[in-house]
C-alpha cells in the first residue's frame, strides 16, 4: 500500500498499485475532471506528479499533454498507477465546480512587506506625579520599540481607555505607518483581507499580516445581482436615486461584512482583528462599493470618479472590520478597465515579461492586456453574462447538476455534470464546450447556423440541439438563439484581443504566451476556445490558465508595500484603447462572430 | 454740533457741546455702565478718547483712573463733553451685561497665515479621446495654479461628479494642505468656525479664511447644562451609559450646527461654506463634545485620553458644517487644563512677556498661567458655579433684571440692574461688588461673618442683607450661606494665584501684570475682588481686562498655521501644578477664604 497525497486540497489516503490516481482521488472525494470515463481520452483529469514513482507514460498521455506539460510532470490520473508514495498536484482546471470556486487563484510567492507592524506595549499606570494622558502614555510605551510618536485613529481613541483599563495597561497594537489603527490583547495576531468583488461572484480571503500567508478563504454571490446581472444595469439602478445608489452600496458592504465574520471564525478570530483589507473590482463595481456616483460611467465617455488608488476607513462604508482599519482600493485604468485588471496584472506579472504576452480575464465585462516589449495596453469587453449563464435558455452557473464538459464523437454524446448529479442545465465551460464539439462535428457552420442533424430538433422556425434527455422532464438543448449568444459573446473577446495586436503592428501569430485568468477562464477548455474563435489558433503551450489572478493580486497588495507601488506603476504604465474607437469596428465585429 | 462715534459698536449721532459722552451714548442705546448717576463718582463709565477735544480732566477723573489709563486717553465719560468732533472706544468692561455677550473678546492682529487656500478651477469636459477621471480632471485644471495632486475628501469624492455636471465644469476649491476639502461655486468666500465652549456658555465666531477677518459672532448656552452645571456632574453624566455619554456629545454637535446656520444666515453664507473650524474648551468640554470617554478624567490621577491636538473630520463628531471640513481641536495640558486655556494663553501673548506675568481666566472652573522669565506654569481651580449665579439664592446669569453692580456709601445703597430693568436677581459681578461693599462697610467681619446692621435682617439663626426691597415681591437679600459660597470660590482662585507664586519662590507683589480674561473676568470689578481677597492687592494698573481670550486664540489658530504651531509649543512649554498636592492645602484654603 502506498501512500497518495493530493496537493494544495490536503487530501491523503492509502492505496494499492492496482487503483488509478483517479480511483485514489475518487474514494478521497477529490472530484477530478472526467468526460470520457477514465480510458486516456479527454485528457481532462491532469495531475502533476511532485514526488514518487508512477507508471510509465502512455502514448494517450504523449497525445493529451503538451511538451511543456510533460517535462513539468504531468500525467492522466485515470491511466496513472502508483509505484510508491506518491505526492501530487491538482491544477485547479482538473477539478469540478463545487472545489474549483473563485478562491482558487495563483500562488505567487513574495517577500512579506507589511504594511502593518503589530507591537505590544506595556503602559505604566498614571499617578498624581506623572498625570500622563493615555495617548501619549501609549507612545511612551511604544518608544522603546524605536516608535516615538504618531497619530492614533479617532474612533480608537473613543475606546481606547475603556480598553487600557480592562486589559490591565497591557495592549497589542497595530501600527500602519505613523497610525494606530487596532488595539488587542498582547500578542494579537492581526489579520488582512483581500477581496475581490467581482460582478457575479466575490472571492474573500483572510491572511496573517505578519507572515503574509493566506489562512482561509471563501467565495460568494454578489449580493447586488438582484439589481442586474450585468454593470450597467446596475449603473442604472445606482443612478435612480440616492436611496438606490445608498442600498446597493451597503448590500456589498454588508456582505463582505458577513463573509469577514465567516472567515474569522473559521480560524476562531474575530472580525475587529482585521487591520487592513485589499479590494479589487471593475471600475463600475469599485464605484457602486464607495458609495461614488456611477451616472457618469454609463455615459460617453465614461469617466470614473477616480482613478487613484485609495485608502478609505473601513467605518465609512460601513464595513465591519477594526473600525480604525483601512480599506485599500488599488487604482482603476479607465471607465471599463478597474482595480481588478490591474490586481490581475499584478499577479500575472505580465509587466516583467519579456517578448509579446496577453493576459485576458474572462468574465461579464473581459479585460485584455498586451505586453509588447514592455509596452502594456488593454481593452475592455462587454462579453456578457452569457459565460454565466445569463440569456441562454438552459444557462446556469456551475453548481452541482450543471453540465460543464461536452464530448461528441460520430454521434456519440458524453456529457459531464458538476458533481456527477443528474443534469439540470448549463454552465459556461459546457456551453463553450458544446458549440465547440457542435462545430467540429459540422452540426454548425461557420455562421453558427444549426444545420439538419440527427441530434438537431427543428420545429418550424426554431431549431435545437438535444444536449441532455430527461424522460418525464424538459430535454436540455442549445438553441439557435444560445449559439448566437455565445458568438456574441466570444467575438467581444476575440475583437480585443485583435486590436490590441494591431496597434502594435502585430499579428495574433506573434502572441508568445496567454495568461488566461479568472474563475471562468480556469474552467475552459482552451481547445474548446479555440474551435469556436474565441482565442487565437497559436499552440496550446502558449496558454497559461490561472485561476483568480485578481483575488492574488490584492492578496499582494495586502500583504506587501512593494506590491502595492508596483501596482500603481502598472496603472501608470499601462494605456487604455477604446474598443469601440477602433476602425471598422462594425465590419470586424460580424467577422469575428465566425465560428 | 459735533459727530460723536462710539467703537467697537460703531453707532455715531450728532451732539451738541452740553451734553455728557454719557448722554451721547446713552441716546445712542450704547449701554455704559453708572452706578453713581453720572456724578463721577463711581468710576465706571471709562472711555478712551481716540480722536477729537474733550473738556479738560477733572480732579474726580484723576483720583478714578489708574495713571496708565490717564496716559491712554481714558475719561469718565459722565463728567466729560465734546469740543470737537469725538471718535471713542468703549471697553468692554464699560458696557451693562446685554452688550457685554461672552464673545466680546481681545482682538489680537496676526498676519493671516490661511489654513486654507480658496482656488478657481475649470475643467475640460472629457471626450473619448480624453476620458480622464473626474479627480484627475480637477487636478489637471489646479496645475495651472501649482498644484499637480493630492487628496480629496473621501465623502466629497461621493458628490464631486454630479457637483462638477451641475455647475458646467467650474468650481470653487477649498485647499488644506494637499488636501481639498469642499468645493462650490467659483470665487466662494471660504468660511471658518472658531468656537469657545465653556461649562456653561458658548461663544462662536465666523470668519473669513482669506482675510481672517471676524464676520459675526455669537453666544448661546451650552445645552449640556440640562446634564449638570459643572463638569464634575457631566463626566458622572456621561460615565452612567453609552447612550449617556452619546446624548452629551451629540447635544453639543447639533447646538454648534444650529449655531453654525445662524452665523451663516447672518451674512447670507451657508454651513456647508464652513471648511475648517477651531474648537477649544477644557479638558472636560473637549473630550465631551468628541465622544470620548471621561470616566478617568473624574477620577485621581485626572489623566485625559489625549492631550496632542487633534484634526478630526467634522462628520466624525457630527458637526454639520463641510462634510470634508477639519474640526482642529487645540492641545490640552492635564485633566483640568484644557485647550481653551491653551488658547487664552495664545491670545494674551503671555508666553511673549518679560518679567512676571499672570494670566487668569475666571470661570466655573478657573485656570491660572504664571510666565515667571519664560517659564509657564498652570494650575486649575475648582471656583465653582457661583460666579455664574448657582447655589445664590437669588442668583441668576448675567441677564436684564440681574443686579450687576453695587455701591454702599454712609447707609446708601445703589444698584444697578442689567438693562436698567426692575431688579429680579443677582449676577456675579454684583455678588462680588455687593460683598466687597458689605465688608468695605464693615457688614461683614474677616471670617464671612454677617453683623448686626440696619440693612442687616436677622431672623433667629438665619441673617441676611437686603440688597432691594421689592413691595409685593420677596425681597432679594444676601444670606450668610451665600457669602459663604463666594468666599469658597474666591478662595480656590487666591489659593491658585499663591500656589503658582510660591512655586517659583516669588510672593503675589512680584506680580508686574495681570490679565484677567473670560466674560465674568470683564464683568468684575476688580476693586472688589480686591476687596474680598479674590485678587491680591496690587496696584489696579497691573490688572488688565482682556474679555473672551479662548475665543480669541480659537479664532487666531483659525486663520493662521503659525499660530496653531505656537499654541502647540504654549502646550509643550506650559507646567503644571495639582492643586490638591500643594502643601498644607487644607489650612492655606481656609486662609484664603478670610475676606
Amino acid at each position: 500500500m502506498f501512500n497518495i497525497d493530493f496537493e494544495p486540497v490536503g487530501r491523503r489516503g492509502q492505496f494499492s498499485k492496482d487503483q488509478s490516481l483517479l480511483d485514489c482521488a475518487r474514494q478521497l472525494s477529490v472530484d477530478l475532471v472526467s468526460i470520457c470515463g477514465g480510458i486516456g481520452d479527454c485528457g481532462r483529469c491532469k495531475v502533476q506528479i511532485i514526488a514518487g514513482q508512477v507508471t510509465k507514460l502512455t502514448l494517450e498521455e504523449e497525445v493529451s499533454l503538451s511538451t511543456r506539460e510533460l517535462e513539468q510532470g504531468y500525467r492522466l490520473a485515470c491511466i496513472t498507477y502508483p509505484l510508491s508514495d506518491v505526492k501530487l498536484h491538482v491544477p485547479p482546471e482538473s477539478l469540478t465546480a463545487p472545489q474549483r470556486t473563485q478562491v482558487e487563484g495563483l500562488e505567487v510567492v513574495v517577500e512579506p512587506d507589511p504594511l502593518i507592524r503589530g507591537l505590544d506595549a506595556h503602559l505604566t499606570p498614571p499617578t498624581l506625579e506623572s498625570p500622563q494622558a493615555d495617548a501619549r502614555n501609549l507612545w511612551s510605551a511604544l518608544a522603546a520599540q524605536g516608535i516615538t510618536s504618531g497619530k492614533i485613529d479617532f474612533n480608537l481613541q473613543q475606546t481606547l481607555s475603556w480598553y487600557i483599563r480592562q486589559h490591565d495597561w497591557r495592549l497589542g497594537v497595530a501600527l500602519r505607518g505613523d497610525e494606530i489603527v487596532a488595539v488587542g490583547k498582547p500578542s494579537t495576531r492581526w489579520l488582512g483581507l483581500a477581496v475581490d468583488i467581482g460582478t457575479t461572484k466575490v472571492a474573500g480571503y483572510l491572511l496573517d499580516m505578519e507572515s503574509g500567508k493566506t489562512l482561509v478563504a471563501k467565495g460568494m454571490m454578489n449580493p447586488q445581482i438582484s439589481y442586474g446581472e450585468d454593470v450597467v444595469s446596475r449603473i442604472a439602478a445606482a443612478s435612480k436615486s440616492p436611496v438606490d445608489a445608498a442600498r446597493l452600496q451597503s448590500l456589498l458592504a454588508e456582505a463582505l461584512s458577513q463573509m469577514s465574520a465567516e472567515l474569522c471564525a473559521e480560524i476562531g478570530g474575530h472580525p475587529t482583528d482585521i487591520v487592513e483589507a485589499v479590494v479589487v473590482g471593475n471600475t463600475a463595481i469599485h464605484h457602486l462599493f464607495l458609495g461614488l456616483p456611477v451616472k457618469q460611467l454609463g455615459l460617453s465617455p465614461y469617466v470614473p470618479v477616480v482613478d487613484s488608488a485609495l485608502d478609505v476607513k473601513a467605518r465609512e462604508i460601513g464595513l465591519h472590520i477594526a473600525p480604525g482599519a483601512y480599506v485599500h482600493l488599488l487604482p482603476n485604468i479607465a471607465g471599463y478597465v478597474g482595480a481588478d485588471h490591474v490586481a490581475m496584472l499584478l499577479a500575472t506579472r505580465l509587466a516583467d515579461m519579456d517578448g509579446t504576452a496577453l493576459a485576458i480575464d474572462i468574465g461579464t465585462n473581459t479585460e485584455i492586456c498586451l505586453n509588447h516589449k514592455g509596452k502594456m495596453t488593454s481593452v475592455s469587453c462587454a462579453s456578457g453574462p452569457a459565460f454565466e449563464g445569463a440569456h441562454i435558455r438552459f444557462g446556469m452557473r456551475a453548481a452541482p447538476g450543471a453540465i460543464e464538459h461536452v464530448r461528441l464523437e460520430n454521434e456519440r454524446l458524453e456529457i459531464q455534470t458538476i458533481a456527477g448529479e443528474p443534469p439540470v442545465g448549463i454552465c459556461g465551460s459546457g456551453l463553450l464546450d458544446a458549440v465547440a464539439q457542435m462545430r467540429s462535428n459540422q452540426i454548425l457552420n461557420r455562421g453558427g447556423k444549426l444545420v439538419t442533424h440527427p441530434l438537431v430538433r427543428e420545429e418550424g422556425d426554431r431549431s435545437e440541439f438535444i444536449l441532455a434527455e430527461r424522460p418525464g422532464l424538459e430535454d436540455i438543448t442549445i438553441s439557435q438563439k444560445d449559439v448566437r449568444e455565445l458568438q456574441l459573446a466570444k467575438a467581444a473577446i476575440r475583437l480585443g484581443i485583435q486590436a490590441l495586436v494591431e496597434a502594435e503592428g502585430l499579428t495574433e501569430g506573434d502572441l508568445e504566451q496567454v495568461i488566461i485568468a479568472g474563475a471562468f477562464g480556469t474552467f475552459i477548455n482552451v481547445e474548446s476556445a479555440i474551435t469556436i474563435g474565441m482565442l487565437p489558433d497559436l499552440p496550446l503551450e502558449r496558454f497559461k490558465q490561472v485561476g483568480n489572478a485578481a483575488g492574488t493580486g490584492a492578496r499582494l497588495a495586502l500583504i506587501s508595500k512593494t506590491e502595492r507601488e508596483k501596482a500603481g506603476q502598472i496603472a501608470l504604465q499601462d494605456g487604455y484603447i477604446e474598443l469601440a474607437k477602433v476602425p471598422n469596428f462594425n465590419r470586424k465585429f460580424a467577422e469575428a462572430t465566425y465560428l
